[in-house]
Formats: C-alpha cells, sequence, structure tokens
C-alpha cells in the first residue's frame, strides 16, 4: 500500500463540525472562524533528514525549506500566510550553531512574508532530525482556489520550469505566493494546486477531484535547463521530459481556467510578472487520466509518479 | 544544554505580525484573525516511538494520546479546541492495520469533543513512528488564561492527582476542557497551564511569566494511587512525593486566583464537579523560585525536574 492509497483509506470517515468548508484532500483545509469576510487556512509540513535534507545540506537552507514548503501550500488557495508553529525531532547529540542556523533560515523567509513565527517544540528523535511545520493562513470568504474546480475545456497553466529540482532548486524556489493572489483577485481561476510530487502526478489529484481528464501538449511542457543538464551529463537513464513530468519538489503553481482567458492571462502575465515563465501545457477534456499529444499523436499517460507509454 | 535553554535562545527574536496577541511561551499561542468576539488558540505537539509510547502500546491509545495531549493545552487557556492536522513520521514498513487503529482512537477523541480532523500527511520516518498533532482553537477575545497572570497572595489550585501517570493514565487521561472553560466563566483566574513535565518544573513556568514565587504546602499536594503503589512495591528509589512532583505527563490543570475565592471554588467545584479532585497546593509569594513548607518548615525546592533540599 503507497502513501496515497494509505491516505485514502484514513480519510474516509474523518470527524467534521460546522466549521469546516474544506477538509482532508486539498493543499490546506479551509475552516470558517466568525471572521466577517476571511475563511482561516491551516496546513502542515515536515521535511525529514535523510529525505528532505541530507546532513550536509546548509542549515539555513534546511529551516527555509521547512517553512517554504507550507507557504507553497497557502499559495496554492491564493490565500495570506498569518504564523507558523515549528516541531523539531531532535538527536540527543545536537548542535546547537546547526539549529540556530535552521532557524535563521525559517525566520528570514518568514519576515520576506509577513509571518510570525508564535512557537512550537522540541521533542526527541533519537535517529535523525526532522521538522514539522504547521501554518495558518487567510482567504477572502469563497475565493480559496480548489483541486476540484477544473472544467472540460479549460486551459492548463503552470508556472516556472519543471524537473531536476533536486539539484538545488528545491533548497531554495519562491513560494508563489504574490502569483497566485494576483491571479485569484484578476482572472476566474477554476482550480489551483502546487506541483509537489511532479506534474504527472500532482495532475491528476485535479483531474480526480474534478471529474475531469487532460490533454498535454508535450513541447509546451517547459523542462528545466536542470533536468535537461542532467539527462545529458548524468548517469541516470531519465530523459529530460519525464524527468519534468516526474521529478517532484517544483513548487510551481498549475491551474486551470475557461480556454478564451488564456490569451488575455498570457499578456497580463508577461506585465506582471515578467521574469516567471507561464506556459499552458495542454488542456481540460471529458473523461479521465491524461493524454500525451506530440508531433507523432496522442498517447496515454499511465503511471503515478512513473511514466509509460502504451 | 537542556530543552528549555534550547527553546529560550531559539525564541528570543521570533518574527512576529500584528495578529499576534500571545506568541511562543504559553501553552498555545494566541492570535487575532479578525472574528467579532474570539481569537484564535494554535498549538502544536508531538509523539514519538520509544519516547511518548512503545511498539506495545495499543495503537488506539496512541492516537488518543496524540490528540488529547494537544487538548489539554486549548483546555490550559480555557479555549475550545476546532480542528486538527495529523502528520504522521512512518517507517517503510508499516502495518495498515496499526495505522487505521490510531486514527479510530484519534478520531473517537475528537468525536467527543466536536473536533474536525482535516487533514494531514504522511512522511518517511525509517527509524521509528511518530505523530505531530497541529491544533486550532478559539477562546473568547481577551480572556484567554495565560501563564503570566499570577500575583502574590493568589492560592495556588490543581485538578486531580499527580505522578505515576507513565503507569497508564499517560494513555487514557481526560484533557480539562469543560473544567477549564468553567473556571474561566466563573471565577476570576489569574494564570493557568497544564502539566506536562511534572509540578515541580511547570510551576516555575508560571513563576517566571509572572514574576513571583510559591509557596507549596506538602502535605496538600494530592499524590496518585500510582505513585504510592510504585513507591511502595517498585524498585525506583524515588518517593511517591517526589513522583509526584516530576514524573510528568499529568495533564492536569495548574491555576492561581485570589486567595479570596478559594473557599468559593472549593464549595462550587464539589457541587459542579464531584468526581474531579481539586485541591489547593499552596500560595504565590513575593520573590522567586519554589518553597516547600512540610511539618519541619519551609525548605527550598532547587531544582528542575528533581528535587533536591538545601
Amino acid at each position: 500500500m503507497n502513501e496515497f492509497e494509505l491516505i485514502r483509506r484514513l480519510t474516509q470517515s474523518l470527524p467534521t463540525n460546522e466549521s469546516v468548508v474544506t477538509g482532508a484532500g486539498d493543499d490546506c483545509a479551509v475552516l470558517e472562524i466568525g471572521a466577517a469576510d476571511r475563511q482561516l487556512l491551516f496546513k502542515t509540513d515536515a521535511v525529514v533528514e535523510g529525505i528532505h535534507f541530507t546532513p550536509d545540506t546548509p542549515p539555513e537552507k534546511i529551516g527555509r525549506k521547512a517553512l517554504a514548503r507550507c507557504l507553497s501550500d497557502i499559495a496554492a488557495m491564493a490565500g495570506t500566510p498569518t504564523a507558523a508553529l515549528v516541531t523539531l525531532g531532535l538527536p540527543k547529540q545536537f548542535e546547537v550553531d546547526r539549529i540556530e542556523k535552521i532557524y535563521k533560515g525559517l525566520n528570514e523567509l518568514a519576515r520576506q512574508h509577513a509571518v510570525a513565527v508564535v512557537g512550537g517544540e522540541t521533542t526527541s528523535s533519537p535517529e535523525r532530525m526532522w521538522i514539522s511545520i504547521a501554518l495558518i493562513g487567510s482567504v477572502t470568504r469563497g475565493k480559496a482556489l480548489l483541486r476540484s474546480g477544473a472544467q472540460a475545456g479549460d486551459a492548463i497553466f503552470v508556472t516556472g520550469e519543471l524537473g531536476g529540482s533536486l539539484g538545488g532548486r528545491h533548497l531554495d524556489f519562491e513560494p508563489r505566493l504574490a502569483e497566485a493572489r494576483w491571479l485569484a483577485e484578476q482572472f476566474p481561476v477554476h482550480a489551483m494546486m502546487d506541483l509537489s510530487d511532479g506534474l504527472a502526478g500532482d495532475l491528476r489529484h485535479i483531474l480526480k477531484a474534478s471529474g475531469v481528464g487532460a490533454e498535454l501538449l508535450k513541447r509546451a511542457v517547459p523542462v528545466s535547463r536542470e533536468a535537461k543538464l542532467k539527462a545529458k551529463t548524468g548517469d541516470a537513464a531519465k530523459p529530460a521530459f519525464v524527468a519534468a513530468l516526474t521529478d517532484g519538489e517544483d513548487f510551481e503553481l498549475l491551474f486551470t481556467l475557461a480556454a478564451k482567458q488564456a490569451v488575455p492571462l498570457a499578456d497580463a502575465w508577461r506585465q506582471k510578472f515578467p521574469e516567471l515563465k507561464l506556459s499552458c501545457i495542454g488542456k481540460i477534456i471529458a473523461g479521465e487520466g491524461i493524454k500525451l499529444r506530440d508531433e507523432t499523436g496522442v498517447r496515454q499517460l499511465t503511471a503515478h509518479g512513473y511514466v509509460h507509454f502504451s
């Protein structure tokens, strides 16, 4: 049983109450907390030594990454982050200097986004360090962008370039908070999420939640320089395009909106965010699953994570 | 450097913003989130295999304990819990049945207190399982009970009985949510917290935050049956009274209010909560540190955790 199957099983019948607007299954939970025009966003995310960072990772970047992952989830709802709690699992022999630097990196990113760090705790983790972040934020009432709103005929967009993040970008990516809020204010976005497990896997979350399928245009998927370089020089037998679909940790925005909005959006984006690439990578279609169109025709992308052509 | 010194160092200059009413250092953070008459409470807490539970602990009780610890912190502020997120660190070879039972215990307690479970995530933890809970709740504006309000002359109260919790009570203690809310509504409580590290250590948090000292009356401290039994039959050389001061994981309420309220409170409590013991264990005094009064006189309690007489 993999992570997704386990989560599906565990989230079948969770306790709920009248505060819940959107529970498990989206980038953040959305909660009604009695504010006039805002709803609360609520998210946790953890990074583990040896998995999400190594003993050699500069400690400032560990702290930065731990918070940035959560900020990216707030961005994915078009929200604004408010306050974070930090839980540290620490081996008995920890270096105070390293922990302080982890906090330094985390605090710097928090200050950039006006996020308060309001506490947390330390606990014992004998074999390896981990950091779990809990983050709250807010969003204009009814304006949280969910995974479930995609409609057949929508254009599919992605920010930035994909693949090869583990070459370094995973440690200093920029959570797309300003971009996501601008999008939600300026355009009728139907569905949005952030890319953490790779486009091929993550897009399926939007498709399942929305009950639709997608057709991707191979040449339109923005493949990062790192992914191209690695495919050329590395010993990994992974083509750059497959890396862009499956590497994960991109933390870019993936969203859909009506096709007629695609050109106005592309124009407005270039004015507003000239430094950040925005790509229309395909369209939402009736049905299910992901089809891939290239110069030879249309094929099905079958697996989650790894990509097989049928 | 111990946990408390590390936390003190890390929390010296945390990022803040205008939403923060009470940041790091109390049982929960208190945040202003634009609701007319409520403030938000925010807390995380983690349990780690081999530390807070063992591979043999019934899984339902692991899940229950993970959530109950956080609920106890909401109680300590006189708040009402709203929604929880669950982060699971899992070894590769996990038993689905065990995880489902952990969730079952957690969900049952959540339903008892009308808490929604709104998601979370699983992450890899190769050597041992851990569960981190993030919890939000709310409290009437300005009515959160902090650690910093104790005044010289206050009576000090504690609910329940202390010590020996690891004999079993740590797995099925009742978070004192209803009791705390009733207290805050009915009496002008000055300071409150929940007991997690043992009375001798935890009371010092109230004293430091409030800039006062305390005198405890030895025979008034409620020592649990388990602590007495263990002192008699076990091989541990820890007297039952020392266990009551230092064992930890009691999750009872510790609070102070003006001495003139002590008798009215004791009377009203007996009516309202006849099943739960309430003990007046001493008084807040000017100065600092904890003095202990017994039949032979007054002595200083010096160490944190362990108790030395000087």
